[in-house]
């Protein structure tokens, strides 16, 4: 079979020396794709000297792990047999608690789940299985499908995901990947109870279960001393676990600045009233060292339910409002000082309150999380969460050169698909300008498509500030 | 005046001992406020031991720069008379080159000019005015109100702009603020005087002119060897100057990434029928590496501008590729490279193709840059420029705390209208859950507000991860 590939130099081509970087078309029997062998190098348009190539496949079949320099033989320029060429199919083996190749770095989905809280956005059932077929499709190694706990509905649609979509029984299905189904739960045992019925009929059942654990929270929310709440998180996991349960997320939810947000917000909705962005200000400024505040008692009782069996561990930044430095060094300081830390997987779930959720995720990523929590389109409660495409492009276009080589399993191609019918489903319209995704990103005002190949006709407006 | 004042605590009052963070009514007598003297301070919230305030003022008139120990004789509590308390309106003298407060970053407002560039958002000259006032309202430093050489109605809006909202003609206008306006235009003689025609109404004006510096867009768009390119920066804005303009903007447009991704965007949309987030790939993993090539050109070219007598550096990430971490090194290393610029102010402009644009102009005002090119509601070409409200926003949260004290002389309180204003006449739709201005920004989906009220009526679907 002849598939067409496409393939970019990334490296300047003139730090080399004397070559222009350029674009080629390949055919798969010019790569080395699992057994097949190298063959001939057929370049249509040339560049010399060029290394560090990406190769994108237009079909999810192939598993393209090198192209070695003498699949270049021939042509006009030289490839260092040393490139590691990756593709986004490459997925390593799953195991709950353990990652075999340390730069994968897992897609985690919420969209059915916190993409779902939106505001307007609730989703029938049929619509939830559709999207996430879809995400299977797309190659999302976790799918959050719902929080069983909350509503007949909820329980029944995160059922029907984990049958159907978690065992594969989509036949226009072009993989045989099957995503783990998730189901969060409260740390309770009927929530617990509850997300199991659902999910185990999943290949890869998940539940996800999280508690308060910043003080003001624990106090007046839970009305628990932090060693209860620690003892109710160790045993709650332990219990998930007992059900049969090999995969378990625990979320420490640091619901303390949030609750503290919403104290906020009704005190100046009531005696002022002023804008949103003025409430914005409220709680970040507030709460901003409560994060700091809860640090050890987070390294604890996330050393407690690592002995307990969890398997990932997620750190939200559940008010959006860390700066990147900031959140990779809360990711590296779990990472230092957890307790068993090494034997599970850390995972990021950022809000996007202040715009940075894609900078923040990848920031964690960088730090050693090798979960990341997305939606597609970016939706979720307020400003939502970081967006599916935004990380995994990210991650895809620069993981290689700036990320320490961290790159995904989802399959790029199904991206636009996916967000049309989150849009759709979810009624949440997305802005013409979002990034990857948005009607205008990649359209010009003033006919920029022709300077390319008329470069000496550059009239008109033409600036691309 | 008892004017009322809203004061936060930033500092988590338990870090210190015994006491919970709140919210604080001051009325003006409790402040010092310019020449007013300090007074009893009537805490409607209490709070014990918080320090570091930030004071947010309702009406726009007040200039507080300390809130002294003394301020809170009498009270409950203590704060650290050292604690700086910064009110949105403090801004330092206007100084084209030198800012005298080097915590200050200048706000330039690009919305008319780069915002008015994406795909069917042309405005007529009465909204561009009506925005204009607006974005005076909001404090902005510079307005770029147009590019005056691309069409007879742009040099007319550009004008009138200079005219009316340059010289603080508007007479609902709450004050005394008078913005830069700023055109924009090539390196060419009858660009910059055309910039000038139109900008010269202003009590501030300014000329933003730009050339490409990129290797591949200087052969090939330009037809210009490096020192021909370097010549002609230094001629035009030596000319600029000579006009009797003493404020002089010069950006090096990176372009050769660009028209790099034209290429491949032909290339690809020709051969195959690939989707958006592929093209994504193509142009950011070919271009990667040009902007390193280009970096001792860089510094030349910027050494030189600087001597002709630019007063601002604007540095571009034109398609939006870079990481938070890289365009902070890119500005840190121009900062340390560049001769003379300590003479001048650095800017960023980051475009949001990865969805980093707010990420990358935090990173680089970290890194020195003081003026951030952004526009309202993030509008702009593909996936639009670095949003105006979550960078203020970030800065106005965490400037403090996170980012060197940064601060802007934005009166957020506008930034909704503003918004609105952008919304409605570039006709480009802000998604529900865009950051900060975003219909859900501060919606919720299930009674979350009761919460901190309730708190021990936590029944129904709260999760804040």
């Amino acid at each position: 079979m002849h598939t067409n590939f496409f393939v970019l130099f990334t490296e300047l081509a003139q730090r080399r020396g004397n070559a222009v970087p350029g674009v080629l078309e390949l055919t798969s029997r010019h790569c080395s794709m699992g057994d097949e062998p190298n063959a001939e190098l057929n370049p249509r348009l040339c560049s010399r000297q060029a290394a560090n190539l990406i190769i994108i496949s237009p079909t999810p079949k192939y598993k393209i792990t090198t192209l070695s320099s003498s699949s270049f033989r021939g042509s006009s320029w030289n490839a260092r047999s040393s490139s590691a060429i990756r593709c986004s199919l490459r997925r390593p083996e799953y195991i709950p608690n353990h990652i075999p190749d340390p730069k994968y770095v897992r897609v985690f989905d919420t969209t059915l789940r916190d993409g779902e809280q939106s505001p307007g956005a609730t989703m029938t059932t049929k619509e939830k299985v559709d999207i996430a077929r879809q995400l299977a499709r797309l190659g999302v190694d976790i799918i959050e499908a719902g929080f069983p706990a909350s509503s007949d509905a909820d329980f029944q649609a995160v059922k029907l995901i984990a049958h159907e979509v978690g065992n594969n029984l989509d036949s226009s299905s072009d993989s045989d990947h099957v995503p783990v189904i998730c189901g969060l739960s409260r740390c309770n045992k009927r929530d617990i109870e509850r997300a199991w019925e659902a999910v185990k009929y999943a290949k890869k059942p998940r539940i996800h279960t999280f508690i308060a654990t910043s003080e003001i929270h624990m106090k007046y929310k839970l009305k628990m001393t932090p060693d209860q709440v620690i003892d109710k998180a160790r045993t709650m996991v332990a219990f998930a676990r007992s059900l049969g349960c090999h995969d378990v997320e625990f979320s420490p939810e640091d619901a303390g600045r949030y609750i503290i947000y919403i104290y906020i917000y009704i005190y100046i909705h009531t005696y002022f009233t002023l804008l949103s962005c003025f409430h914005l200000i409220s709680y970040c400024s507030l709460l901003f060292l409560y994060n700091r505040s809860d640090r050890e008692f987070l390294y604890q009782i996330l050393g407690e339910v690592i002995k307990a069996g969890a398997t990932t561990l997620n750190i939200p930044d559940t008010v959006g409002y860390n700066l990147p430095t900031e959140f990779g060094q809360l990711i590296a300081d779990i990472k230092a000082n957890t307790p068993g830390i090494d034997n599970v997987i850390i995972s990021t779930h950022c809000q996007n309150d202040l715009g940075l959720s894609t900078a923040n995720t990848l920031a964690g990523a960088r730090a050693g999380a090798r979960q990341v929590e997305v939606t597609i389109n970016g939706i979720g409660e307020r400003a939502g969460n970081a967006s599916l495409e935004e990380v995994v492009m990210a991650l895809k276009c620069r993981g290689e050169q700036v990320l320490d080589g961290l790159y995904t399993g989802i399959n790029t191609q199904h991206i636009i698909m996916a967000s049309k019918m989150v849009e759709e489903f979810s009624g949440l319209r997305i802005q013409p300008h979002k990034a990857i995704v948005g009607a205008n990103a990649f359209a010009h005002e003033s006919g920029i498509h022709q300077v390319g190949v008329e470069s000496d006709q550059l009239r008109g407006i033409f600036f691309s500030l």
